[in-house]
């Protein structure tokens, strides 16, 4: 029994620490998201002023309120993440704009408690493929959402869907 | 027993004969895939030539080649979905573009046995947010692939994700 449990040990203990490894470290105190590679999609988005596509998704709690309406306020535990790529020009057809060189992933948290001091959100983003923490303090992320402040800070509007 | 599981019967039936109502009819022979709007995402798009915003999302067999690389061919029972808004000026942000009406949502479907005659790909696709069935059959579909012949006849390069 014990060599066998020092053996799943031996076995084990790489395993997560690999994990652990792998997980970037928390941007303006938020920790990082982790699975959001598979979140549902809310919306999706094209910027013409920065030449940027964008995909917006959620965990579950944000989905399911993006999904009922239910967005005024956005619920207690709702991420939203934003994926940001550069354009780039398709070759096999020309007319359409596809995910570039990937910029950033940006998140906000929902939590009326531990956020209260910035609107009930935290803001946090990590840059590029090696996912590099963004450390400068949440007030920029802020500064930009002021147009939406009114509709929960959030600029997205969820996609129809059927 | 006999009674709890007669009314469980009656619990359950209108659930799934409800279930069963919701889902629309094959397009192209190809049955409905149930569930993707949960599906992972795999690339994202803009088209000019026709002002769409697209989504291009997979099933797990799907997103697992698309992440490993492995598309050439796109391995059997891959399901590649790709659901189409006409843009919409965001009015918070008016630089951007963002889903308005939802055209379509179109699938291909990958069985070398089933399909073995259009390519190895079933081709379907449902209009609207009745999505209703397209049934004019697979060569129109075919003829708009045909100049990504060489890649398994699919548009999409899989998106940078960390």
């Amino acid at each position: 029994m014990f060599r066998s449990t020092f053996l799943m040990s031996l076995i084990l203990l790489p395993l997560s620490t690999m994990a652990e490894n792998k997980r970037p470290s928390p941007s303006n105190g938020v920790s990082y998201p982790q699975g959001w590679q598979n979140w549902a999609v809310i919306s999706v988005s094209h910027r013409t002023d920065n030449n940027t596509l964008r995909l917006i998704i959620g965990n579950d709690t944000a989905v399911t309120a993006a999904r009922t309406g239910n967005t005024k306020p956005w619920p207690d535990n709702s991420i939203i993440g934003k994926v940001v790529w550069k354009d780039k020009q398709l070759s096999s057809w020309p007319a359409a704009t596809t995910p570039g060189k990937l910029m950033h992933a940006e998140f906000m948290v929902k939590n009326s408690t531990a956020f209260s001091n910035t609107y009930n959100w935290g803001w946090a983003r990590w840059m590029g493929t090696e996912q590099k923490p963004f450390n400068k303090g949440m007030q920029s992320c802020i500064s930009c959402h002021q147009p939406v402040q009114k509709q929960d800070w959030v600029f997205t509007e969820p996609a129809s869907l059927p």
